[in-house]
């Protein structure tokens, strides 16, 4: 039978990010390409205990199916973490837990995106979120970024280009994949322009906890005084990933509708996951478990930065970033990082070419993404030389032709 | 600001869907309206243990991300499970495990249904796959049943009047809400009519194992010798439906096309449950589980039939189902069973009114559905007694008018 499928699949290369994800699970490969946290930060044993105490004692509560909106006491605490660590009084009904903060760019697209409609992008950003909007077929504009983030001009102009913008996606800090933190003055114009042209903005904060030094700036829903912000956030990069819980703060109005749009997907977040992490924020310190991640971070930045000055020549640039999981690494201009990327895998070390953060993915570009979170500090020494090894030839060659 | 909701929302009566979900958890509130399974049936202390070790004993494997596909272990239990119980034999990479079976509704509509797209479900059907189905903008046709399943004159007759037909969608065992079984010659002809006009068919079997008498029919799946059914199963309910954990068996194309938009919406089903489940069927006899759920379910829906014989005007006509979670039953014509649901809802009892199960939901329905799993005993005659009197009351009322 010839299957038709639906025109909205026809955009997607799904191949490069199952191959990220599968890299990273093949125990073989040196993988410098997912997004997996340490899993020494993993609080294994505190969850073990939790998991079993919960199926002990609160059977039925956390085997029976729950409601779409997420525990409330959980959502309670997201609340309190809210307001905590960045400032943000958050209403009950305006949080909602979700099933990874992928879900909230799923859920998103499908009740704000009609086809053809605008939709304004980070460039490069973060593959999985621009999958989930351009299988809703969007018009997707991307808007490039400098040292301080999206470049305010070129929105502008984004703006005024195109009609019916739907949404400004932006990941303000540590940007996956740049590692790039959108400066206050930057945050601010953004808030304004967005207000002006009454555009809504997601602004996706996985990483924010993962500040090498404690510092921070003000998120964009911490200035939202319009209602015009949907901030994602995850317990993937403080709690585990494995266990899918993410959560939104956002417009009720659109809570509603994400809601409904939910239990079309997947009815509830699971329950048992989600009483595990109420519980281990009730039982333990979180921010302890943070400030340790935090260090293990900013220690195996700093050793991938030192591998990268010993084994990359010296035309490679690349960022140093103060937080988060990635480093941005770019190539002389002509270089396309996808052959790289090839020669490497045949050698067993992964990262992901640049153009998978582009809008047209099919345009060759000279940067890569490094990870340093997942790998131990002789695989992060062991990929880098082979990488770097690999880049040197391949400049050597041109240099030479 | 306003907010611009995207098209595909505008068909989506959130309310009902959500209100079922909702009166369920509340203590307070005679629950016949959703679709939870006994509690009773839960392994919670065998599910503690396993939690316990795995999170013990493999950290980094049930707390990091995983792969889109689904845990292989897990998979090959699937396998294992639908060769012994439905006797299909499934290749390892047509299975995949989904956040529930809903999520197999979500996942096919966005791959197969480009707006205007036919696709032809049973009247009365699933609220929640009709609602994943209509937020992709199809043509949904609806085709009516009798006691052996959809009718297939009329199944004929929507394929001739319809152009682009995508797909089938049924539940042919204990349907929700119905809690019909489509015959074996109904199955055979669907397969056959199917077939020769090239047309998927999802096949929806969440409630196959929990047959009173342990009697079976085949499925659709076991039948397909040219890769037409889409099959979607669930543990929802032998195992635990708060674990959201589902799997589909399908084509290879389909799989993989699956695969892409999955890992776009929550990039993979929580590892932990997947493992939970997995350990569950490694270490215990989940049919010795399913058989004493089989038994509790019969007990319930014989004491629900027998409440309903007591305080039931005769007026009212209901099915008696051999499997499943669901009673449906009819008033005569020009009732509507929205008012009844008004009315016992005050009364602090809830069930199920017959239009949230049909094509088009605003048009009045006699019908309603009855759930027997979730309550208890007592519960269950004081909620049938309570809407028995609110029955007798509208039919006299009418009678004498």
């Amino acid at each position: 039978m010839e299957y038709k499928i639906a025109n909205r699949m026809s955009t997607i290369q799904g191949s490069i990010i199952r191959e990220i994800f599968k890299s990273a699970n093949d125990p073989e490969m040196i993988s410098l390409a997912g997004g997996n946290p340490a899993p020494e930060t993993f609080p294994s044993e505190e969850l073990a205990d939790i998991a079993y105490d919960i199926l002990k004692n609160n059977p039925v509560l956390s085997l029976q199916y729950s409601v779409t909106e997420g525990y409330e006491p959980l959502k309670k605490k997201v609340r309190q973490m809210l307001k905590d660590s960045e400032g943000i009084d958050a209403p009950q009904d305006q949080v909602m837990i979700l099933s990874g903060a992928q879900q909230c760019m799923d859920l998103c697209s499908k009740i704000l995106i009609n086809p053809g409609d605008t939709i304004i992008v980070e460039e490069p950003s973060f593959i999985g979120s621009l999958n989930a909007f351009r299988s809703f077929e969007p018009n997707m504009v991307g808007v490039p970024m400098d040292e301080d983030g999206m470049r305010m001009d070129a929105l502008r102009k984004a703006i005024e280009e195109n009609n019916n913008v739907k949404f400004i996606y932006t990941i303000p800090t540590f940007q996956n994949p740049s590692g790039i933190t959108m400066s206050l003055e930057r945050r601010k114009e953004l808030y304004e322009i967005a207000l002006e042209n009454q555009i809504l903005i997601i602004e996706d904060n996985p990483y924010a906890e993962l500040t090498f030094d404690g510092s921070k700036l003000p998120t964009l829903k911490s200035m939202d005084i319009a209602d015009i912000v949907i901030y994602a956030g995850s317990f993937s990069k403080i709690l585990s990933p494995g266990m899918r819980l993410g959560f939104t703060l956002a417009p009720a109005e659109i809570v509603a509708k994400m809601t409904i749009a939910k239990q079309m997907s997947d009815v509830h977040t699971g329950i048992l996951n989600q009483l595990m992490a109420d519980g281990f924020i009730e039982r333990y310190d979180i921010y302890e478990y943070i400030a340790r991640a935090r260090k293990i971070y900013g220690k195996k930045c700093a050793h991938m930065l030192k591998c990268m000055e010993k084994y990359f020549p010296p035309e490679v640039k690349y960022t140093h970033p103060t937080g988060g999981l990635f480093i941005w690494a770019t190539m002389p201009s002509g270089y396309n990082s996808m052959k790289v990327s090839d020669i490497c895998a045949a050698a067993k070390v992964a990262f992901v070419p640049g153009n998978a953060f582009a809008v047209d993915m099919n345009k060759p570009s000279p940067s890569f993404r490094l990870n340093y979170s997942s790998m131990d500090y002789d695989k992060i020494e062991e990929g880098i030389r082979i990488l770097g090894e690999t880049l040197t030839e391949i400049m050597n060659v041109k240099s030479k032709a």
